[in-house]
């Protein structure tokens, strides 16, 4: 069986990857099995340079990767290129990060009187299976965060390629493999299987530990109902797509064109195929803000390519679905009209509607957004209220004395990951500080966060060591919590933290 | 309804306690609700004076709560009055571990050229609902460790009184109301429901973020699942029962006398009554370790009564299960033969009869244990890699220069929570390197912990907060990530590790 690839614009063949058979899948999950002691036994410094090593490959190759995906994505080559960029930075991050080593959570208390001396180190879980998102073939791709994270925290990673670009994926996988073999990795650190069954089979392998998964609310339950049915369950770190509210204030209002102008370019970016694409603006009642919408989404004129016919069919069934439940469509521009084409539309619900269990409080993948107007701000808190978790949530008020942005900051972050003010929700820092996740269903671990540092905190596990002198201790528990440090390892010892 | 208190020692009705009516447990519910947010915004050292008030107020009851406690659990009144005083230390502990406010995982991340400012914060995730256990009415009960840490990290908490001391449960309830009360905390911080179908109800309640449980795996795996069917999934943090198997080397065989008598020692504390119960000792073949634990117990000839008729009675049916499956009872001394009484016993089995699925692999709760003889290394790593996950696991062997010791240290590590050398697993440490958990079936959440600083990180969730001036963040982010640090709390700033 093989995956073909289609060319967005115009719906033809470009090539097709072979399915993973059984034997396949075996052999990489054997293999990442193999390479997990060695992996987590080396110094998180070693980690850094086999992702430095991928990094590298991949600005060595990127405007052919660009091409690729611009071929099977038609994202754009310079979104791409820019992609391909972000993608080989946050390995380097992550890099890092490992070899910060506060990710393993040193702690000592030496003994006392009554208690004995006890150490505590974070230990990586093992083989984890990567399922990357359509939208973002290399930042949240098969060599994309989850990977990028789980290598760092010390675990090998056997990656599904995603069907919306199978040549892209092959590729990155080609090259993951001939960087870490050129690095000194062991083989295993990385691998990638293809096809639906193997990704379903992945999920139930004994040897895998964890699921890194980025994509939609249905993908991304399925994959956690599998993995709650295993005889021993592991944790499954969805990512999934989310309605994104964001909140103009009445002080607000009179920036209204900017906001309008903002948000439509926000929610048609990559044809509004982003996971934290806003989806739902609240607007203060009796300002045209629907009408603004759309005047700026007639302005803009984007013309809308989707990634995969699935998408843009959904994307139509979508958009009737929302106006069953009450919205209706205020402005819409019609795609190019060839391949995966979509409309882009602005609709506009009374603010009644929004109840939970409504359609109108999903999200709808494309770019589609809906404008609600609110009479006051409990109407407003109320209609927050009713929403999901979110990933993100933003407010546009006016400038940092607007009590209502203030309050409606709190209110947000109450129900989603990450709040903005004045800025839109799309694009996602790698940082110290993100957090790229948010309440259930936005996430189905919403502790959790899949950019940023704490990334690597998913795929690890505490073990206690007590009344251990340091020469019987593990080597990774010895080395990050011995006197001299030699890791430079941050660490609690008998409570106080202590830098490196 | 009612339940009904008893006596271990003669079955004889000491009391009873109303079950919860839905309107009891709609109320407890709608204030914690209500108190989600004044407890969230206080700064952690209120929260640690909040705690301190509760542990004054357990020692100033030391004496008539121990006695209360042994009516109900018969587990003895030095031991009792001992863990009154440890479940006051505990709650000043968790206090300590708030004020320090690393739990809240500050971070900043300011602006550059290309990147947003980052304010990243732990914020709590709202009621917890606590299920404290039978063996430890103190420590892990409804004023145990999962209520200490909850309130630490600004989540108030609806704990279920336990059937098995209900008495104790309720003087508890109405020690830690009083107790808050005169300390200033707003109501709905604490409060108690009792009876089973108000705990099915609290896990379903709508208002209820995150549950803490400790008991039998049948027990934490019911709750899980019900959780996992609400509409709005929550975590459960469920710390379940293990056999926590222990290791003795060839060198250690030397030490056999004394681990026989530490292993009868252990495996019979408090009725064999502990999560963290050694439950199989692998010995070196040819060395009578089977016959060498026997005179043990017979020499230590513990009378155990246990905590209900029902566990009393399962480990009847448990012992039987063992020896259908292939273990053989090597030695056994007769219970007080009144109340709740049981049986101690040491059996052993052949060490190919552990493979996956056997019920010599399962815990059997009671002062029970097995013996199994390994001819060599091999064959020991080999049989712990057929374990369940489980809480702790233990090596004993000849000084620090053992290399079995070590190795077998480094298996273990793959598959408890906790490893101790040259000590029993009974008696967890509450301290800033403690790690009460293990890999599934120990926990539902092996990353999580139940003991130690650690458990409070169950009870948060990370919120990001993009392109906003202090001014506009919520005041806890605000204090924790001001430049004058006001709470003295340790962050990241430009993912550089900052003490208070």
């Amino acid at each position: 069986m093989t995956i073909l690839s289609y060319s967005p614009r115009d719906g033809r063949v470009l090539g097709e990857v072979r399915e993973s058979a059984r034997v396949d899948l075996a052999l990489a999950v054997v293999r990442a099995a193999e390479a997990a002691q060695p992996v987590a036994d080396v110094a998180p410094a070693e980690r850094q340079r086999w992702l430095a090593a991928i990094a590298d490959a991949l600005d060595a190759n990127q405007e052919a990767l660009a091409e690729l995906a611009d071929g099977e994505t038609a994202l754009g080559m310079p979104r791409l290129l820019g992609e391909v960029g972000r993608a080989a930075e946050q390995l380097r991050f992550y890099g890092r990060v490992a070899a910060d080593g506060g990710f393993l959570g040193a702690a000592v208390d030496e003994a006392s009187a009554t208690t004995p001396r006890l150490v505590r180190i974070n230990r990586p879980l093992g083989p984890v299976a990567v399922f990357g998102a359509s939208n973002f073939p290399f930042a949240f791709g098969v060599l994309g965060n989850d990977t990028g994270s789980a290598i760092a925290a010390g675990c090998p990673v056997v990656a599904k390629a995603h069907p919306a670009h199978p040549l892209t994926c092959r590729r990155l996988a080609q090259i993951a493999a001939e960087a870490l073999a050129g690095a000194g990795a062991p083989i295993g650190v990385f691998s990638m299987v293809a096809g639906l069954e193997a990704g379903v089979e992945l999920v139930k392998a004994e040897e895998i530990r964890a699921v890194g998964f980025t994509g939609s609310q249905s993908g991304g339950l399925a994959l956690w109902r599998l993995a709650n049915e295993r005889e021993v369950v592991i944790p499954v770190f969805a990512e999934m797509g989310t309605v994104n509210p964001v909140v103009l204030t009445p002080r607000g209002v009179r920036h209204i064109d900017e906001v309008a102008k903002g948000f439509v370019g926000s929610f048609t970016l990559g044809a509004g195929q982003f996971c934290s694409k806003p989806g739902l603006l609240f607007a203060p009642a009796g300002h045209g803000a629907a009408e603004s919408v759309a005047t700026a989404l007639h302005r803009a004129a984007p013309e809308p390519t989707m990634l995969t016919q699935a998408i843009a069919s959904h994307l139509g069934t979508g958009v009737h679905d929302l106006v069953r439940a009450g919205a209706k469509v205020v402005g819409a521009v019609t795609g190019p009209g060839r391949g995966w084409s979509a409309d882009a539309a602005v609709l506009s619900a009374p603010i009644q509607a929004l109840r939970r269990g409504s359609r109108l409080l999903e999200e709808c993948f494309g770019p589609v957004a809906i404008v609600v107007e609110y009479a006051h701000e409990k109407e407003l808190h109320d209609a927050l209220g009713e929403l999901q978790g979110s990933l993100a949530g933003s407010v546009f008020g006016d400038g940092a004395g607007d009590p209502e942005a203030a309050r409606a900051v709190t209110v947000l972050a109450g129900q989603v990951g990450r709040v903005t003010l004045g800025d839109w929700p799309t694009g996602v820092a790698f940082a110290w500080a993100q957090q790229h996740g948010g309440p259930w269903p936005a996430t189905s671990r919403p502790s959790s966060t899949s950019v940023g540092a704490a990334a690597l905190d998913r795929f690890v596990r505490p073990v206690t060591f007590q009344s251990m002198p340091d020469n019987v201790l593990p080597a990774v528990a010895r080395e990050a919590v011995a006197a001299q440090n030699p890791w430079g390892v941050p660490r609690r010892v008998n409570g106080v933290l202590t830098g490196p």
